[in-house]
């Protein structure tokens, strides 16, 4: 089974060069998209690959961390859009070839602490 | 280098059983907790045992999905508290024992799709 780390590491990298080609060469034909909090789903490559290639705007994606398996992986990215920061995990599985077959992510907003743990934590 | 994941599904059945004796075993002396989002810190593993134990209600976790290299880790949980459910996903470091180093957490929320890319997408 090819390593995954590979795969999610072209599959950024052409995100954020815009090269689709290289991009839909990441993707099993038969590739699922989930966002299972926004109860989104996108099935097969070229649609995929039309999902990402339409999101506009002079976006930008790094990658803070990969942790990979030979069949699954997942990615922490920073997704800036002009002033917006956003975290994006995005949870892989792959195929024998190493191509992508399932991509559920999720977007995490900020959010205020609950009062009650104030004295257990501190803030940074 | 021992394999983080063993000490990861130690970690979650310790908490769903409120053992923490063996949750405290899964840590390091110098575990960090940190979430990004609320930019909340913990230090240490007294410190985080007490965050844990005190996280009052009748709360479950599930394990959904664990993706594991020797050093990091992440876990994709089920978290309910009553009627509430929520998703949590933390990442994972280890030392050369397999004992936490370092947990960041995420806990998104559900959202609105933009409308604008409805036309690439099926609901479920």
């Amino acid at each position: 089974m090819t390593e995954l780390r590979k795969t999610v590491e072209a599959f950024w990298a052409a995100s954020e060069a815009r090269d689709w080609e290289a991009f839909a060469e990441t993707l099993a034909e038969d590739v699922l998209y989930e966002a299972p909090l926004s109860r989104e789903r996108v099935r097969g490559r070229e649609a995929y690959v039309r999902f990402n290639r339409e999101f506009s705007g002079d976006w930008h994606v790094r990658v803070e961390r990969v942790v990979a398996e030979p069949g699954q992986a997942v990615s922490w990215i920073r997704f800036t859009l002009g002033d917006e920061v956003n975290i994006g995990i995005s949870f892989f599985t792959g195929d024998e070839h190493g191509l992508i077959t399932g991509v559920p992510d999720f977007w995490p907003d900020p959010y205020e602490p609950p009062a009650s743990r104030a004295h257990l934590t501190e803030r940074f």
